[in-house]
């Protein structure tokens, strides 16, 4: 019995323990290259760009989710609607209304009497992806998907082709690329978010030769998206959810990703589960208040939080060992990672 | 304002609308697939292959979890030290110690004190995984990858190339094949339980021509694993964990997977998060006591569960209809889905 409590310690699972002083090499766990990092390997982000939401405290404890907005040229309508709604104060006095197990927490008006501000966009449908050719050059800079400056006479065509070609090796591999996910689409992590790129199911054919390609954000845990009713509604950003989940990739370009949770996750994630249908609460006191949102700069005592540029040597070790777990723990290295599984590090600013 | 409250209805979300009349073709929901299922495509859970575990009481209102257990030829040396256990009692007064958000909620002894029963298995490393040749020839029947009776002379080879082919076409999608999940490997619902198939990333070369491929269960959300120490521990069972966020997929083949949480995850996912260490609770108070766990056979009021019978027409309709969702909600199916989108579903039978 002795022996299995010493093997047993209950803080035992995935411990990075250091390894015996006869081992040559070591293989630092994917925290600890995060931790490890240059402090200029960090990227600020800027407090106009958070979304900070307080919501009704918790046996006398805050309860502050903070989110990262989504960076243009991604479904920038929506967060522009988010924008005037933070500005204008509207979802004080709302509620989270919705959490359904291993899929979504929900929030905004649940009396749908609440005035909307004037000039909220109604956004169309195409700006859940964006066509390659309408974002910057660098904006995946490093990632495993390069946008080559190299033009085509149209300007299109070569563009398209050096995106990202089907990668095999590990040093691509290095860079958090896979060779497709699940869904047969390439991935990459940029700007503290994860992005797919790909065609529409019905032109798969010309995925690499084609302008028809196009890039979304992905649904992975904690991104924050746009409820909507039945299309051609795309909604205006009041109603939004997070998801606290397996990613549910299949609502990819089907609904508007606006921002990720970087801090207090949990305050959604643990709600109790709501047991009317979706998991809508069916009792207005299991609702949980929501007292402010505001945007960053508009919001007390918020930290400057900082991402680990996706173009660093660090995030490219840290991708590396997040596909290629080689510390203590692991005896069999998976060779490969879902893009939702390298989320982006992010910190409070030098913490 | 007013046209903004009709459209943006709370319940809006991903609800199933019924299209209107002049549409002429209709396409269901998974859901509404599993909910039409006929009554023989659904397959009971013998009572014996349940644990039940059930956590003090919170407010007034029981917390019951249950959990199919890994079926035959996987990980059963752990699943009989678990068959032991329950029948010793001997997780009666341990608690739920760990809860790390979008990861895991993990339980046993938080003393590391109490005696084992006499008898436990040291289940080696090597049973993480099962070679092909280990797997009843009927085990993944109907599913994408079919065991084909064809021998070659060495009565492995033949076989091992017939488990599956990379798969492009949409009727092998129906069954909820992909070409590859973004590990590299292949994948496959079968029993109540997915898994992947492929070689160690050393073998890979050989992977469609050698005896080194092997089937192992996959870390989705729900699947409960057994905690260890350090290599070559393999952990005995008595301490456990259940996914509760995106599938921490690098730890397949590195811990052993013994079963599945078919009901009540809600009373683990919905725990307040540790604040210590890889989420552990820091207080005793904080940790949830456990009255009992118990095989379903030994346990008070166990209803009879059942799965979707992952060789039925209807799963192959389920299975597709994730992988491309066509209900009025979507616009764009995903054209393919992760394995750990396409959950076999369980119910008490009949319900």
């Amino acid at each position: 019995m002795k022996r299995y409590m010493t093997l047993c310690a209950s803080t035992a699972i995935f411990a990075a323990l250091p390894l015996p002083a006869q081992e040559t090499k070591t293989y630092p766990a994917p925290s600890e290259i995060v931790a490890a990092a240059k402090a200029e390997e960090w990227v600020a982000i800027a407090q106009s760009d958070l979304l900070v939401m307080d919501l009704a405290p918790l046996n006398n404890k805050p309860r502050r989710v903070v989110i990262q907005l989504m960076p243009a040229p991604f479904s920038q309508g929506w967060v522009g609607n988010i924008r005037k709604l933070a500005g204008a104060h509207w979802w004080d006095g709302t509620s989270i209304n919705r959490v359904q197990d291993n899929y979504v927490v929900q929030w905004g008006d649940a009396t749908e009497k609440k005035a909307l501000p004037e000039g909220l966009a109604a956004v169309p449908e195409s700006e859940y992806s964006t066509p390659l050719a309408a974002i910057p050059l660098d904006f995946f800079k490093g990632a495993c998907v390069e946008l080559n400056t190299r033009f085509s006479e149209d300007g299109k065509s070569a563009r398209i082709a050096a995106f990202s070609l089907p990668v095999e090796s590990m040093k691509d591999m290095d860079r958090g690329c896979q060779n497709r996910d699940a869904y047969g689409h390439l991935t990459a992590n940029a700007k503290g978010f994860s992005f797919a790129y790909g065609a529409r199911p019905t032109d798969r054919e010309d995925i690499f030769s084609d302008i028809k390609a196009e890039v979304w954000p992905t649904h992975c845990y904690g991104m924050v998206g746009v409820g909507r009713n039945l299309s051609p509604d795309t909604g205006t950003g009041a109603e939004l959810y997070t998801v606290i989940g397996h990613a549910p990739r299949h609502l990819d370009r089907n609904i508007a990703l606006v921002g990720r949770v970087i801090e207090g996750i949990e305050h959604l994630s643990s709600l109790p589960r709501g047991t009317g249908a979706l998991g809508f609460y069916e009792k207005e006191e299991e609702r949980v208040p929501i007292l402010s949102v505001r945007l960053g700069n508009a919001a007390k005592d918020v930290p400057v939080f900082e991402y680990l540029g996706t173009e660093s040597e660090s995030f490219a070790a840290y991708a590396d060992a997040r596909a290629n777990r080689r510390d203590p723990f692991f005896n069999v290295p998976a060779g490969g990672a879902d893009i939702c599984n390298i989320p982006v590090p992010v910190r409070r600013k030098g913490k």
